[in-house]
């Protein structure tokens, strides 16, 4: 298809397919005349996954570029791309500066690490992540025991193990690299707005009154069929 | 205390503190002198979620106010002050727009609250940020059906459950409430560095080989006392 189709097709300006393609966020299409080149299907998922990456995720354009070398590179196995994908992803404020809050964030995130039986791998940039948010906490002295950490830990394994199968129904090793990757960036708010409203339902419950009172406090009904 | 020990006890420098205290962040000082003024246990507790607000979580300071605003409007109930207070934390990117994906997320999100139980809250922003998220998802052809994101659903409840008994151990219900805007901060990064941390252990599980396979598969030990 030429360019105009594959930005009707896949709601994209031209000029912005155009910068993709200058910072190396999309390969060059087939040249078919000097002027012209032709594009597949190949481009539409990846402008696909670019999109989820740079407009809805809010990734910087460089920093998508390092995730598409990393799901790209054929000479590693799936789960070193996935990582290395994933582990390109922004991941926060810079590590925290080594204090006795970050000594004990890290030793509880390495604990609660032992205790869900994921191992430790610090070079995870997750880990870093983890480390930095728990060592916040406890300098602002908040709740930020092994105890109270863990219980993420148990909710994040039921999403992962819910996550990794999604993306193992889907057709060929390269989307599914690039699904893991987006689903990764696209279901962060999901997450986030589900945890809102569970708050409030959950503080509706029991500190509840006034308006919370009137919500549908019954069972959950069947799920109906779609 | 005066102003240099409040800055000590708090880490906060004391030109960040009286930035704070002319943006309405922090309640004035009780004045002992035309120059001097007495600040108490109070200013300690509200500097410390300010802090978790507006340097941790990034919050804008114009938001931070009305979170606070919020905090503290005692002619609300709790449950209408906290609803308030997280209400007013930033929720992402502005609502969709009216097209046929926003639609049909918005069909999801009621149907998922719906199955959970929670009864439907349009009137919560972060209905609305899960609303925008299933959209981008569906926009772009990635998975988002009830299916999908019922278990999402189902961890946040048992986070949003384990997270309110937390806060309920805490002492008055100011504290309460302060600390219940915070963690919901506070926790988003951990959440999600646990979601890629077991993200990549499930990975590995499922299409293992390589460095994925040193990791520790055995049982979880048994919990050291701490």
């Amino acid at each position: 298809m030429r360019l105009a189709e594959l930005s009707e097709r896949s709601g994209v300006s031209t000029a912005t397919i155009k910068y993709y393609l200058r910072e190396g966020l999309l390969p060059p299409g087939r040249r078919v005349t000097a002027t012209q080149a032709e594009y597949d299907e190949e481009h539409l998922r990846r402008l696909r996954l670019v999109r989820a990456l740079v407009q809805v995720g809010r990734v910087p354009v460089a920093t998508a570029r390092e995730v598409l070398t990393a799901v790209e590179d054929e000479t590693a196995g799936q789960v070193d791309r996935l990582g290395a994908a994933v582990g390109s992803l922004p991941h926060g404020p810079a590590p925290a500066p080594a204090d006795p809050a970050t000594a004990a964030a890290e030793h509880t995130a390495e604990e609660v690490l032992r205790l869900l039986g994921w191992g430790h791998h610090p070079e995870n940039p997750a880990h870093g992540m983890l480390v930095s948010a728990l060592a916040a906490l406890g300098r602002l002295d908040y709740p930020c025991g092994i105890e109270h950490v863990l219980p993420y830990g148990r909710a994040a394994a039921t999403i992962a193990e819910h996550e990794l199968a999604v993306i193992e129904d889907l057709d060929a090793p390269t989307t599914q690299l690039e699904a893991a990757v987006a689903l990764t960036v696209l279901y962060e708010p999901v997450l986030l707005a589900l945890r809102r409203l569970a708050q409030a339902r959950e503080a509706g419950r029991r500190f509840g009154s006034g308006t919370e009172t009137e919500t549908n406090d019954g069972p959950p009904h069947e799920a109906e069929g779609r």
